[in-house]
């Protein structure tokens, strides 16, 4: 579509922006079919620039939870607004909001709020050093904490210094990470897990109970953090904490995307045991006391506790899950759907090259469902049956594409 | 005045956030007098949560650079807003704003964008080691550069290697920067400066002319990036960027605070020698695509430029100036104020432990205006000689209070 405003637009951002895009929400490593630019957003449901619908499979990346312009959320941050956004220093909303995630997150006995999901990550372990005196970081092989360079999936302008710290072990697996505290040996900061495996482009995991427990019993025993990364998954697993119903309580949580309904928020919550340390680690921003987020986070929080959201996520999750799989029998396809059913990850077996999950996306898309070849997705408490069921039908075009697939 | 509502909201803070607040917004530093939580603002006065109103001297600490509730700048981000803020991709304004900004900022052949001025300036230095490939980066002692491991201004949390590949000079010392560039040799990737000298509890300084044009020679001929951080600064002293009267153009500029009159948004600007560069890194973040802020920072950006807003910043900071030196002289206090008079650091004469500075704004606060005793302070184009006339009487006050400390 060389004339669509898209294609206009990419072109003007190519001439402005290295790449035309850059970070996770280009479309370069997407088939031809996903638009660049969008033009609005409501409820669960996406518009693109050439005036495209979409039932929309990812919420933003997450952030988007309760649906796009959700009256509750906008009403208070509106009402913040006409008060004051960024000022001198926090309104009250900053401590309302600090005791909300207190008693909503189980092992919280404080909170600390940011920007980026990384700036979270990176206060948390930057807490544990301060805390604790050392240096060791461990870390999943392949799992995503953030887009500096500690961090950083890409090592350009990387330094080795940048990661000297850091000891990877394996994801639920337990002598790995064993082996990665032995070799901390009396150096050990901090164990930083994501709350499930998420990494792109391979089966997701939930965490094993063997798994978590043993974390939390070699963090405690050399009196380390146990960091839990739940960015991703925060607020749609338990709102006490995506580990919770594991019974195994981090030092600290860092969180983002979902905790405002997209206004931009990030959290750490800690435990006594880090509280000194956290009033040394000099982190701030300039925007991190916008007072219009934080009242935007308290009403998503409440309102996800009592309207029992997570229960809604999950049975649209459970009815998109056997939804698919069921298009894909039909069509002769065998399906991998891992991990929590409201953040999907749905890949198709004998696809190393990706080729059945882009030919999938690509004529899904064209019926107006917005799914992700590689990435997992995120379902919103907005998503009813009938949305679902929107996106099904769509999903039925994208599986008889991708059964063309050799 | 124990049974004020900033009191009672300071106690609870104190249980629930770790030292009752973290950051630049935390007042422990601060006389007794300082509020720490705001009600509302408007135009250039903040109310604090005991109803006392302040001719606001801070602006935020940046952000507010055209007055608090701006009708244009609202109104273009309550109409993305009903549009959509946080979706799957970003919103035409993205383009538009990077076309903007290339446009405005002289050096600029692209733009991207982030949230906080750490992640501006972060970037720019990864940029340039991958766009160099090498990894010595050249700070100024006691610049402020962000608030993440690599350049925070404490080292709790901080490993050594963290700062492996810093080398220090002397603002506006040439020779200093040359022997570190001397002492980077092939490796130097940086020079990172920022506007101007506005490092904290001291008097700033312009940047000479001789140290802005021998430390573009110096990046030129190793290859590599001249880095203005222009965080604090920009869009205050030339919207071209800062050091365009200079007639020196960096290779890469980070901007945040003032960019969009508060909403949270960052952005780098760069020349096409790193444009490939910023390609290959990976810097991305669950809101920066956000385009509610990118809308308000267009009509920010715009407005600064046709209503002329530096002028009137400008003559707003030479009454304030004028007006200080005269309150000084009146009660027989030697004053020193530098830097641009848009962003005033107003320091006394004899005052080591600025017992002087707490005393003058102790006073000057509790007669309405609020400055700052260490830090420098902001202007924005929403103080009018009325305004500034009202923080002058207030300053009166301090100044009386000041001549009274030995």
């Amino acid at each position: 579509m060389i004339n669509s405003k898209d294609q206009l637009l990419r072109e003007r951002a190519a001439s402005v922006i290295p790449g035309g895009m850059w970070g996770h929400m280009s479309t370069r490593y997407l088939g031809s079919a996903y638009p660049q630019f969008f033009e609005r957003a409501d409820g669960c449901r996406v518009w693109d620039v050439d005036g495209r619908e979409y039932i929309d499979l990812m919420c933003s990346w997450g952030p988007n939870i309760l649906g796009h312009h959700h009256r509750v959320v906008e009403e208070a941050a509106a009402r913040q607004r006409s008060l004051g956004d960024a000022m001198n220093g926090p309104g009250e909303v900053l401590v309302e909001l600090a005791e909300l995630l207190v008693k909503t997150v189980a092992h919280a006995d404080w909170a600390m709020l940011q920007k980026n999901g990384t700036d979270a990550t990176t206060a948390c372990v930057t807490i544990a050093r301060a805390g604790t005196g050392r240096r060791k970081v461990l870390v999943a092989r392949g799992s995503y904490h953030g887009a500096v360079p500690w961090c950083t999936p890409s090592l350009a302008g990387v330094t080795a210094e940048d990661r000297a710290h850091l000891i990877h072990f394996d994801y639920n697996d337990v002598a790995s990470l064993e082996a990665a505290v032995e070799q901390a040996g009396n150096d050990l900061a901090a164990v930083v897990v994501t709350a499930f495996r998420h990494d792109i482009a391979r089966d997701q995991e939930l965490p094993t109970a063997a798994f978590a427990k043993r974390a939390r019993e070699l963090t405690t025993a050399a009196d380390a953090a146990l960091i839990v990364d739940d960015v991703r998954a925060g607020f749609r697993i338990d709102l006490a904490g995506s580990w919770e119903p594991l019974g195994v309580r981090p030092d600290l949580s860092a969180f983002s995307k979902a905790i405002a309904n997209g206004y931009p928020l990030a959290a750490i919550t800690g435990t006594d045991r880090f509280r000194e340390a956290a009033t040394k680690v000099y982190v701030t921003g300039s925007f991190w006391y916008g007072a219009v987020a934080m009242a935007a986070a308290i009403a998503t929080i409440k309102t996800l506790r009592d309207t029992n959201a997570i229960a809604s996520m999950n049975a649209a999750g459970e009815r998109l899950r056997s939804g698919l799989d069921a298009a894909a029998r039909k069509h002769g396809l065998l399906l991998r759907q891992t991990g929590p059913v409201s953040m999907p990850m749905v890949l198709f077996d004998g696809d190393a090259e990706f080729s059945k999950a882009d030919a999938f996306c690509s004529a899904a898309l064209r019926e107006g469902a917005y799914f992700h070849p590689r990435h997992n997705m995120f379902l919103s408490a907005a998503h009813t049956a009938g949305d679902v069921d929107l996106a099904l039908h769509a999903a039925d075009a994208g599986m008889a594409a991708a059964a063309q697939v050799a």
